[in-house]
């Protein structure tokens, strides 16, 4: 049975880990028979957002803490998952990738990324393990990888010219399909980044984790 | 296309509506072309809970907020359903419907139900219109309905025994399959009240979603 690692960074599309893509993931997974190990960073959310009006609000809330709702409660912190013990890697999308896992949705190109991640990621990009990165997550492959790796956001122009000035190359990709970079194992889908619906946002997850599986 | 309410009253399987259900409810939902309407009771919480640790925490979280979550924004309050331009209603479950539709957490067979949420089920039920309930939302329907209908909570004796206490008739029913009360147009299945995995979950909620739009 693979071991899968997915990195969650709060509970909700607009400052925390999308939930559709983080639920879908998982039932891909578990449809794939992998064992899946769920990690936050144990951080505060750099926002908290009222979902309903789009406002910032005071409240603080901890990344792991909220990831935790997605995944009935089991979940540790990113700083103790070791990539020697797993197989692959997997970030779904939500504002939590560009807001609290790195910076991205304030800095663009200047964006740094959690240093825990960052490490992570690394260690397992060297022990050629496969990485999947839905929606706007696959936005810190460049940095996460510090090479010119190949991979999709969709079709949004701003985002690309931001992706491409850190040095990834980005392909255009409908929502039903994934983009493969088979040199350095990375599988990214558009997934929300273009979804009218949630069983088009299935497709493209469903084809990027049974992807990142074989790979394994 | 089927016009379709589905219930939330917060996020997280531990204080509001279990995530994994309400979104396997909107992927069986979305497959089946039908038009999804969120509601959720534009009121504070029962409970906050530290998803982690189990703990309760002091924040106060409303549970419409909480639900757009779940549903990415598109919600309204539970007091603006009009039974006449739904065809059915689905409730997942979670503590959220034990602890903020109505206090069987607390209170069991004297709980007392959610008043809009009880005129909604009422004039709906009236209206011959199909029900879905699952995971521990079922507890709430021989007060709801207050006629002897048909359910399923999956096999827990205690609250099988509270269920019987309030006039339900309760049915033994497996992880992957439903009760279907034909009188009573309702629909039930355990999902996480049984499952051990989402992909187990996913079977019986398939099923409810697919009986609940054929009978609407």
């Amino acid at each position: 049975m693979k071991s899968i690692a997915v990195i969650l960074s709060g509970c909700g599309v607009f400052d925390g880990s999308e939930i559709h893509e983080s639920v879908l993931t998982m039932l891909s997974l578990s449809k794939n028979n992998a064992e899946v190990h769920f990690f936050a960073p144990n951080e505060s959310q750099a926002t908290v957002i009222n979902h309903v009006t789009g406002e910032a609000k005071t409240d603080n809330r901890n990344q792991m803490e909220e990831a935790a709702r997605i995944s009935r409660g089991k979940i540790a912190p990113l700083s103790s998952a070791e990539a020697d013990k797993l197989d692959a890697l997997i970030i779904p999308g939500g504002f939590g990738a560009a807001k609290n896992l790195c910076d991205f949705a304030t800095r663009g190109s200047e964006c740094e990324i959690n240093k825990e991640l960052l490490s992570l990621v690394r260690q397992m990009h060297q022990q050629k393990k496969p990485l999947g990165l839905m929606c706007i997550a696959p936005v810190m492959l460049p940095k996460l990888l510090n090479t010119s790796v190949e991979l999709t956001i969709g079709n949004d122009p701003e985002t690309i010219a931001q992706i491409e000035k850190m040095g990834g190359k980005h392909i255009t990709c409908s929502v039903d399909n994934i983009v493969v970079d088979h040199t350095n194992k990375v599988v990214t889908t558009p997934a929300y980044m273009l979804a009218q619906s949630i069983s088009e946002a299935e497709i493209g997850i469903n084809k990027l984790v049974e992807k990142v599986l074989e790979m394994a």
